[in-house]
C-alpha cells in the first residue's frame, strides 16, 4: 500500500465523524422532537447525508473514502485493493466508528459506550439492509465508471433516501453497525441484532458488484 | 437496438428501485408521522428525489434511464427510439415497477401486491398530472439540450417540485400509476382513477414535445 | 431583439411554471399541515427552490430566464438589455404570472383570481423586500461574473434562504407580488400592500447593480 | 495587500448577511413552530446553508469569503495571508457581523442591540466547537486542495450538518459568536459564555490546520 499512514489516517478520521454525525444528530433530533419522529429522521437524514458529502470530498483523495467494510469488500472483489490492504481498512475503520461514537457521547454528556437497548430484526429489516447496501454499492460504482466526480453527492442522496425507504434505516455499513449497537439512542441497534445486518450488508455489496461487473462491462 | 440486454436490465432495476423508495418512503413517513401529513410528504419527496438522481447518474449511461413510459413516449415521438425499442422499454418499465412495489411490501411486512383504497381524481387532478409530466419532459428535453450533466439533477427537483406544487403529487409516470395502484398505503390510488391519470400524463408529455420542439430548434 | 417569439414566450411560461409553484405548494403545505406553520413554510420553500433550478437551467439559454421586473431592471441598468426588450419582458412577466396563478388555482379547485386578505406591511417587511431583492441580484450577477453555471443554483439556494430570514418570506419579484395578491391562499398579500413591496424589490436590484457593479469592475 | 477596499467590503457584506440570515431564519423559525423546536432548527439550518453556498459563491472570487476569524487564522497559519491582513479582516468581520445583527432586528422589529439570555456552556458544547470548527476548516483545506469550485457547497453542507450533529448546534465562528451573544432570540449565546466558544473554536481551527497540513503535504 502507497502511503498507508495518511490513507489509513483518512480511512478513521472519516469514519469517525461519519459515527459523530449519525450519532449525535439523533441525540439532537430526539432532544428537539420527541413526540414527531419524522421530523427527527429528517434531522438525522440531513446530517448524515451533508457530511457524507463532505468527508468524500476531502478524504476521498487521499484515502478512497470507504469509510466502510461493505465498500471495502466491493473493492476487494473487484481486485482494487488486495487483501492486506482490505483488512487494515476495516480495522481502522471499526476503530474509527468507536471512536467517533465516543465523540457525539462526549459532546452530548451521554457515557462513553453503552449497549443499545433498541431492537432492530426480521426479515423486512434483513431485506431493507441488503437493498440498502447494495444500492449504496451501486451508486459508488456506476458513478466511478462515468462520473467520478459525481460520488460524494450519489452516496449521500443514496443513504439519504435509504433512511426513508428501507424499514432498517439503511445503516448499509458494518463498521457503523458495530458503533451504533454501542450508543443506548435513536440511532442504537441492539447488539444481538447486529450480526444479521452485518450479513444482510455484505450480501447486498456481492450483489452489486455482480450486477455492475456486468453491466459496465466493455463489450 | 443495441446492447438490448443491459438496457432493459438497467430499465427495469432502476424502475424497481424508484418504486421501493415510492412506495416504501411513503410507509415509513406514513408511520413515523401520522398527524402531520406534510412532515410525511416532505420525506416522501426527500427520498424520491434523492433516489431519483442516483438512479438516473448510475443507469443513464446504459439505458438513458427513462424509467417512465411517458419519458419514452417522448423520445419515441422525437424519433431518439424507434417504435419496437419503445415497446420493450415499457413492459420491462411495468415490471419493474411492480417488482418495486413488492420489494418495498416485502421490507414492510406488507401483503405484496393489493388494491389501493385511495381515490384521487377530478379535473384539479388531472390538470396537476398534465401540468407535472410536462414539467418533467421539459426539464429532460432543456436540459439535454443544453446541459446534459444536468439532467438527473433537474429531474429530482422536478419532481421533488411537483410533489408540492400539484394537487396530483405528481405521478408523472404511468408506470409509477400502475404500480401505486396496487398498493395500500400513502402513495396509492384507487385503480379505477389510474387510466385518467396515465392520459393525462401522455398528454403532458406530448404538450412538452411540442413546445420545446420548437423552442429548441435550431433557427 | 433577437428571435423575440422565443424568448417572450420563455419569460412567460417560466413566469407561469414558478408562480404555480409558489401559489400551489402554499395551499398544498397549508391543507397538509394547518397547525404547524413551520412545516408548511418548509414544502413551500422546497417547491419553489427546486423549481427556479429547474426553470432556470431550461429557459435560461433562451431568454435569461428572468421571470422578474425587478431582474429585468438590474439588466436594463447595466445595458444588456434595452428599454425596449425590458418592456416587453416586464408584460409577459406579469401575464405568465397570473396565469401561473390561475393555474394553481384550477388545480386546486379554487376560483380563478381573487383578491388576498393576507395583510404583508410595515418597516420591517419593506426592509426584508429590500434585502431579498438585494441578495437575488446579488446572486445573479455575482455568479454571471465568475461561475455562470451556478446561477441557477445560486438563484434557488437565494431564495430558498430568503423565504426563512427575510421577515417578508422573500417575495422579490414584482410580477409575483401582483400575481400574490390575485391568491386568497398562504402566498397572497393584499393589493393594497403590494405597492409598498415592489418599490423596495426595485430599490434593492438597483442597490445590487450599483455595489456589483464597483466590486466586480475590471482594475 | 492588492485591492484592499473591494476585499474588505466583500467580507463585510458577506458576514452581515450570514448573521442576517442566522438571526433572522431563528426568529422566524421559532415564530412559526414554536411548539417544535426540531422543526425550526430545520428552517434555521435550511437557511444558513443555502446563503452559506450563495455567499462563498459571489465573494469568493473577491475576498475568499472568510466571513470567520477562525477560518482567516487557518489562512494565516498556513501563510496564505500576511498577519495585518488577517487583522484588517476580523475587524470588518465582527463589524459586519454585528451589523448583520442589527438587520435581522430591523426586520422582525426587535431592539437593534440587546445581550442574549440563552446559555450554552460546559464540557460537551465545547467539544462540539472544537468539533464543529475542525470540521469546517478541514472542508475548506480539502476542497482546495482537490475541488476548490467544490468549497462553497462543502462549507454549506458541513454547517448544515454542524448544526445537527455538534451539541453546540455549530457556531465554528468567532464572529458570529459575538454577535449572536447580542441578539435575545433562537440563535443567541449568553455574553458570558461566548469567549469559551472562542477558545474552542480556534483550538479546532489548529487541529484542522495541522492534520491537513500532513495529510496533503506532498511526498
Amino acid at each position: 500500500m502507497k502511503d498507508p499512514a495518511r490513507r489509513l489516517v483518512a480511512e478513521f478520521v472519516g469514519t469517525a465523524f461519519l459515527l459523530a454525525t449519525v450519532v449525535g444528530s439523533g441525540i439532537m433530533a430526539e432532544t428537539l422532537s420527541p413526540d414527531n419522529v419524522g421530523v427527527a429522521l429528517a434531522g438525522n437524514t440531513l446530517a448524515t447525508a451533508a457530511m457524507l458529502v463532505v468527508l468524500i470530498l476531502i478524504y476521498g483523495p487521499v484515502s478512497g473514502a470507504h469509510f466502510n467494510p461493505a465498500v471495502t469488500l466491493a473493492f476487494t472483489l473487484r481486485r482494487d485493493i488486495t487483501v492486506g490492504e482490505a483488512a487494515a481498512y476495516v480495522v481502522v475503520q471499526v476503530a474509527g466508528a468507536l471512536a467517533g461514537t465516543m465523540l457525539a457521547h462526549v459532546m452530548f454528556d451521554q457515557p462513553l459506550l453503552v449497549a443499545s437497548q433498541q431492537a432492530r430484526t426480521g426479515v423486512g429489516q434483513w431485506t431493507g439492509e441488503l437493498v440498502a447496501t447494495f444500492s449504496l454499492v451501486a451508486a459508488i460504482l456506476g458513478c466511478l465508471k462515468w462520473r467520478p466526480d459525481a460520488v460524494p453527492w450519489a452516496v449521500g442522496l443514496a443513504i439519504a433516501g435509504g433512511y426513508w425507504y428501507t424499514s432498517s434505516t439503511s445503516f448499509a455499513n458494518p463498521a457503523v453497525t458495530i458503533a451504533r449497537s454501542l450508543t443506548d439512542t435513536f440511532s442504537g441497534i441492539l447488539p444481538a441484532h447486529a450480526p444479521a445486518f452485518i450479513a444482510a450488508q455484505c450480501a447486498g455489496a456481492i450483489a452489486a458488484v455482480l450486477l455492475f461487473g456486468w453491466l459496465l462491462r466493455r463489450t
